[in-house]
């Protein structure tokens, strides 16, 4: 299957490619290039071509691509088609600032269900949620085919919290606190603990 | 020079090692190995021992690793056995959370100075810092030698944030707007946006 044979760094920039286009499509561009999209990313224009050319062929020799129809492609190669039911567990500042972000629904994903620990928390609403009690969450997950999840609790509860996700049937997760998640196989995590991240480059500073 | 040689890939874990032995740390663990680093991480221990290797000879064959040292020299290598100052531009949900967020200072920064471009907000006090004109940004900036920037500004405004922050001298961007930013060779940014990883992701999904 072609699914298990592409590299999962090449996946890793169709977001970055699809982001572009809808940049563009949205300033009313119809047409780019591998040349252009390079130029915007810092991607060479070799690199992005070879990406795409594992999925089939997107532009005509000369003529570039067509943005619309590349951001279609690409979207249902990454299953962003749709619109993905995402449970949020931790509503404290980080989570709430999701709960407010507008962005996703436009490219993908709402959050559908959201859990905290915290009992004061529990049974109060947020945005058009209601906070659910997080021994419930594997019950409920379940019962919405919920296969995304955001963990916006504290490292100390992050485990657990993803032990609960994965119990109920969650195979993506979108980890905000700052621990590494131990999941099983088929499981995957992307990690966005900010500080790591400064870390990484603070290595080539003076 | 041994930085030139070493893989980013390399120096993008020393940082995902650092957190794991600061929560062994945390619990009162003093000794571990490249085996239980690796179980946690979910990275053979025989990567982590490469990786570290790079750097000299933290560990002694059959004794494992002494946790304070190896978290002392992962930190004098990736530069946080300091405190660097961070700008942050951009005091919406997700520059508030940051501001709030106390898990940055004792992992090597702390946000000495924060910006916005909506008028109504500068001025104003959030946390300890006075929220500044983003036209006063590279003065500012380069008067306090801050060479980190974090970027929770709307896209349509984050492509002309970063070139003031280069403009001022920051060298390390951490971008929380969904846009790719274009910045010259010697500058770094790490990408937050949440829907390009969970993106990533999807395509994994039946």
């Amino acid at each position: 299957m072609a699914a298990t044979e592409i590299p999962d760094i090449v996946i890793g920039r169709l977001p970055i490619y699809l982001r572009a286009l809808s940049l563009m499509a949205a300033a009313g561009q119809q047409i780019t290039s591998s040349h252009e999209l390079g130029e915007k990313l810092g991607i060479s224009s070799a690199q992005i071509r070879k990406d795409l050319s594992h999925f089939g062929e997107f532009g005509k020799q000369g003529t570039g691509y067509q943005i619309s129809h590349l951001q279609e492609q690409l979207r249902r190669i990454l299953k962003v088609d749709r619109e993905w039911p995402v449970a949020l567990i931790g509503v404290g500042d980080v989570g709430q600032a999701l709960i407010r972000y507008a962005g996703f629904r436009d490219r993908g994903f709402y959050i559908a269900l959201t859990f905290d620990v915290d009992p004061a928390k529990v049974g109060q609403p947020i945005g058009d949620l209601t906070i659910q009690d997080i021994a419930t969450l594997p019950d409920a997950v379940r019962e919405l085919n919920v296969q995304v999840a955001m963990i916006a609790a504290p490292a100390g509860v992050a485990q657990e919290v993803a032990d609960l996700c994965v119990k109920g049937g969650v195979r993506a997760i979108l980890n905000y606190a700052p621990i590494n998640l131990v999941v099983p196989e088929g499981v995957r995590v992307q990690y966005l603990d900010p500080v790591t991240h400064l870390q990484r480059m603070t290595y080539y500073l003076a």
